[in-house]
C-alpha cells in the first residue's frame, strides 16, 4: 500500500504528531510507504512532493509547525485542479490520502471523496476546538496552556496595582479558548463571539472588582464584540482597554497573545491525541473506511464521516458560559 | 444552607480549585455558608474546622496542595469515629458534605452515606487516573506534563550520548501515567504495573535502538516488575537502568521524578477539570443528590453514585498498551 | 536593632525573594526585628505598617509582586512629607531603613539621607536592567526568558506561513530586554530606544528575510521610534506591524506582551540575585553602611553610594548593538 | 579564512548557540568558510567533518546538544593522534581551529597550541560552573533553573504532607548547581561535595525543620560525602534518605534529577551567553589570538589563555556557603 499525507490550513500544534504516527504505524505494522504533499491541496495539485519514511519523522514529535507545510490551496477553485489531483495520485500509485486539516481542508477532502473517489481519511486539527464531531482537537489544549501561563503572570499585577488587565486571545468565530483559559487563569471576565457584550456590563464588573480591592483582569476572544454594534477596528482588546479607560478613569493594560499561540511544541495531551489520531487514521486507511476521519468521544478514538468535518460549528454552549459567569465580577 | 468540604488521600494538583469552586458558587450563586475540616475524615471526626469563605479562597486556584489539609484517617477504625463524625456535623449544622479525595476518602464517604445516612457528594482525585467511573480526574494531566517535559530534554543527550535512559514515573499499580507520558515524550520502551515486563525483551528494544544510531529512553511506573519474578528493591528504575548496564554492556542512567510529578501548578486542563467537578457538586447539593459524586464523560459533567469510585481500579487496557507497542524499540 | 523595609515601584518579580532574604539573616543572625511599611513611602509618611517576622516571610520567595504593596508616592512632593517620617520612624523606633525600589524610590533614599540624616540602605530593582552601578538587576532575567519564549514560539509560524510577525516588549526608554531576548530568541530584527530606527532598512531586512525563504521576527521595544520623527501613537508594535505591512504588501501580525513580562514567579537567576541583594543589604545595615545601595560586580555583591541609583540610566551601549547586527536581516 | 569548529565533552545547553554565532559572523561579516568536525578531537583526528554554513545552523538556537556531536577523545593517547590531526587540518587547509569543551577538550587546545602550533581558539563550556576564569559558564543557568522548578513543586508536598524530600543535583566535584538551585527553590538544607556533611546536623536540621509545622526539602550534589567516611554506593540522594529515614523515623522521598537538567532548550541567559562566547571567538580568531579562550567578568567578554581552563577548579567558596547558611534549618 502507498498513502499520501497532507496538512492544510493554519498552524496547529500536534501536525507532526500525527504525522508521525501515520508514519511509525504504517511502516511498522503494514509495511507500507509514503508521500508527502508539499503545502496541503497545491502539494497534490502540482505533484510537490516530500520523501516521507521514519527517517523524515524521526524528532519531530515535539515540534510545533508541519514538516509538509501547509496552505489554503482549494483544488475545486483552480482551473482544472480535481482532474491534475487525479493524475499525480495515479501517476504515484498512491491507494489513498490522509488529510489533516480543519474545515476548509476536509471540506476538500469530503467532496473528493463524495464526487470523485478519492480515497480520503481525514485527521481534524483547528485549534479553536469548534468541531462538533469530536470531543477535543490538537492544539487547542497548548492554546489554552499558553494563555492560562499569561493570565497567571497578570495576577500578580493585579494584586499590586489597580490597574485594569485585558488579555486578547485567539478566536475569531468561537470563545473556546477565552472559555477554558479564562476558567483556568481565573479571570474576571470572559467575553466569547457567541454573546455580544454589553460595554456597562463590562463597566460595572470592572468597577465591583476594584471594590474587592483587587484589579480586574478580562480575557477577550478576538471574534468578541459589543452589543451595541460599535465599529471595533484593530485588535479588540485595545478597544476594550481604551473604551474602559475613558468610562471608568481607570488605567487599562492590553496583552495581545496573537500567533504565540499556535506556536511551539505541542503540550502532552496535544501530543497524546495527536498521536493516536494518526494511528487510527492508519487503521481507517487499512480497513478501506475512505470519506470518514477521525474524532475523540470520550477517551476513545471513532470514526464518523468526513462531512462531519464541515456539518456545523461548535459554539460555546450558553449554559457552559453561563456556568463561567459565577467568577465574573 | 451549610456545606462541609474535606479534602483526603495524597497530594494532587486540582484540589485548591475544586475548593474555591465549591465556594465561589456556593456562596455567590445561592448564598451558602461552608467549613472547611482540617486534613480529611480527621477533621470531621475532631471538629477541627477552617474558615471557608470568598476571602479564603482567593488566589488558590494555581496552587498545588490544599488549603485544607490532608490525612488518611478512617473513622470507622477509630474508636467512635462515625459517631463523633455525626455529632460534629449535627454541632455545625452541616447541612451536606464535600468530600474531595479518591478510593479512600470516597470509600468513607460511601459508606457513611449508605450506612448512617450521611448526606455526602465526591468529588473523585487521584493523580493515577485510575477511576473507572470518569474519563480523566484532575491532577493526572499535570504528572503526565511534568514527566512528558523531563523525556523531552533526555532526547538531547540520547541524541549525542550513547546511553541508556531509564526514567521512573508515579504508578504504583496502574500505568497510565507511563503510557502518556511515553507516548507524549516519544519513549522508546514504556513498562507498566499491568504487564509484567520480560527483561530479555526490553533489552532487544534497547539493542536495536542502539542500531538505529540513537540511544533508547524507557520510562517506567514505580509498579511495573519483570516477568520472572526477580525481587526489586527500592527504584524499579535504578534496578533497570542497573540489569540492562550489566546485560548489554551499555552505561545506563537513571531518573526518578519522585513527587515532583505531584506538586506544583496544575495544568490549564486539570484547573477547568477540577473548577467544573466543584460546580457541579454543589449543584449535587443543591439538588439533595447525597450518595453521588461527580464524574466526567466526554467533555460532560455527570453524576454516578459514590459507591463507583471503589467499584473497580481502571487498569491500562491491553488494546491500548498495545497500539502505543509500535513505538517500541 | 529594628529595621524598616518598604518596596516601591512598579512591578518587579524578584521584590519578596529580597524581603524574604532580609528578614530571614536580620532575625536569625543577628536577633533583629522588623516593620514592613505598606506601599513604599506613603506607609512610612502614613505610618501604614505591616508585620514583618520569619513566619510572614514563608513561601514568598518564589511569589512575584511584593507582600509590602507598593506605591510612587514621594514624601518630597508631600506637605510635611519628610518631617512626618522622620516622626513615624522616632515612633516605632526605627533604626534603618532599607529601601528597595528603583530610581524614583532610591532616589529619595539618597536625598532623605544625604538632606536628613535618615539611615538608609538601599537595594535596587529595575525590570529594565539600566542602573549603572550593577551588572545586573532582579526582574531582568525573568521578563526576557517570558519575551525569548514567546519568540520561540512566533518561529513555528514564521517557518510554515509568510507571514511577518512582531513582538513588542518593555522598555520605554531603554532596549535591554529587546536586545537580550532577540538575541536569545533568534530574532531577524530588533528596535531599541537608543537609536531611531530607520523603516526603509526594516523593510528592507523583511525583504531579505522572505528571500531566504523564511518569515521574520522582529523584535521591537515599547520606547522605540522611527527616525523620520513618524508620530506613533498607542502600541509601536502594532504601528510597525501596520507600516511594513502597507510598503511591502506582506501580511503582518503583532504580539504586544505587556505587563505579561513583569508578572509571575521569578527565574531562578532573579531569585539568586534578589535573595544575595537581600543578605547584603542586612550586612550594609550591620556595619551601619548608611547611603549605600548594594549591586552586582560579576559574581560579587558590592556596595555603593545611594546616588548610584539616580546616577546615570545604563542604555544599551551601541558597540552591543552592532555586535547584535550581524543577526539582523 | 578557513575555520574548523568542534565541541568536545558532555551535554549542555548553549553548544549550538555557540557555532550558529560563530558561522553567522564568520560568514556574514568576514566572508569565512567553516568545517564541522564531529565527535570532539575524534573528528580532527579522522577528518570526519560535516559541512558548516550558515543553512546548517538555522533553527538550532534553541536546541539542546550539538549538531557536531561530541566525544572525549584524547589525540594525545592516540598512536599518531597530534601528527594525524596536523595533516588533517593541512588537507582543509583550515587557518584556525574554534574548541568549545570543558577542562578535557579546552586542555587538548592548549597543549596543541603550545607544544605543536595548532591555531586554536577556545569556547568554554561545563554545566557544572567551575572554571575560574570566567564569572558564568552556559549550561549552568539552565540547569539550575530545572532543579529549582523541581524544588517548586516539592514545597507543594512538603506543605501538605510530613515527608523528608531529597533531591540530587548534579555536581560530582563542585556543588554550584546545588547551591544556587537550593537558594533559589528555598531548600532547607543545601549539601556539596567541596564539604562533607554531618549526618547529624543534617538530621537535627530536619527535626527543628518539622517543630516549624513544614516538611524539609534538602537538595544534595551527587558529589557530597558524609564527614565520617561511609561508603555511598549508587545514589547519594537515596542513601541520604535512607539514612534520614533510619535515623529520625521520619519517610523520606527521593528525585534524583539525572540527565534531565543538561538537556533540552537553553535559557535565554545562557543562549545570551553562548552566543556572545561565539561572536567574540570569531573576533579572536581574526585577531590571531591563538591559545586565548573567551570568558566572561561581570558583562564583558574577554579573552583569557586557553591555559586557564585547566588551571584550577572554581570550588564553591566557603564564604558563599556560609552565606546560604541562614537558611538551613
Amino acid at each position: 500500500m502507498h498513502v499520501g499525507v497532507l496538512t492544510g490550513g493554519g498552524d496547529c500544534p500536534g501536525l507532526n504528531a500525527v504525522i508521525r504516527a501515520v508514519v511509525r504505524k504504517g511502516v511498522q505494522e503494514h509495511g507500507w510507504s509514503f508521500t508527502g504533499f508539499r503545502d496541503g491541496w497545491r502539494g497534490v495539485v502540482e505533484g510537490d512532493t516530500v520523501p516521507l519514511d521514519v527517517r523524515a519523522v524521526r524528532g519531530i514529535l515535539p515540534r510545533g509547525g508541519t514538516v509538509l507545510g501547509s496552505s489554503r490551496t482549494d483544488p475545486f477553485v483552480l482551473p482544472d485542479g480535481v482532474r491534475r489531483i487525479g493524475e499525480q495520485l495515479a501517476k504515484l500509485r498512491t491507494d489513498a490520502l490522509i488529510a489533516i486539516g480543519g474545515r476548509g481542508t476536509l471540506g476538500i477532502a469530503a467532496r473528493l471523496h463524495a464526487e470523485h473517489g478519492v480515497p480520503c481519511v481525514g485527521v481534524p486539527k483547528t485549534i479553536d476546538n469548534d468541531l462538533s464531531a469530536t470531543d477535543w482537537t490538537f492544539g487547542f489544549d497548548t492554546a489554552v496552556g499558553i494563555a492560562t501561563e499569561a493570565i497567571d503572570r497578570l495576577h500578580t499585577t493585579a494584586d499590586s496595582h489597580r490597574r485594569v488587565l485585558v488579555v486578547e486571545v485567539m478566536g475569531r468565530h468561537t470563545g473556546w479558548i477565552a472559555l477554558h483559559a479564562g476558567l483556568a487563569g481565573g479571570a474576571n471576565v470572559i467575553l466569547v463571539p457567541e454573546q455580544r457584550f454589553d460595554l456597562d456590563q463590562v463597566c460595572a464588573w470592572v468597577a465591583s472588582r476594584f471594590e474587592a480591592t483587587y484589579a480586574p483582569i478580562l480575557v477577550v476572544a478576538e471574534g468578541a464584540r459589543p452589543r451595541d454594534g460599535a465599529p471595533v477596528q484593530g485588535s479588540v482588546g485595545v478597544w476594550l482597554a481604551d473604551a474602559i479607560e475613558r468610562r471608568t478613569g481607570k488605567e487599562a493594560r492590553t496583552t495581545v497573545l496573537g500567533h504565540v499561540q499556535r506556536g511551539g511544541s505541542p503540550s502532552a495531551f496535544d501530543r497524546w491525541l495527536a498521536t493516536r489520531f494518526g494511528l487510527h487514521a492508519v487503521d481507517a486507511v487499512r480497513d478501506g473506511a475512505h470519506g470518514t476521519m477521525v474524532a475523540l468521544r470520550g477517551t476513545r478514538v471513532v470514526r464518523v464521516p468526513l462531512s462531519a468535518a464541515t456539518d456545523r460549528l461548535k459554539a460555546v454552549d450558553p449554559a457552559l458560559y453561563a456556568e463561567a459567569g459565577v467568577f465574573f465580577g
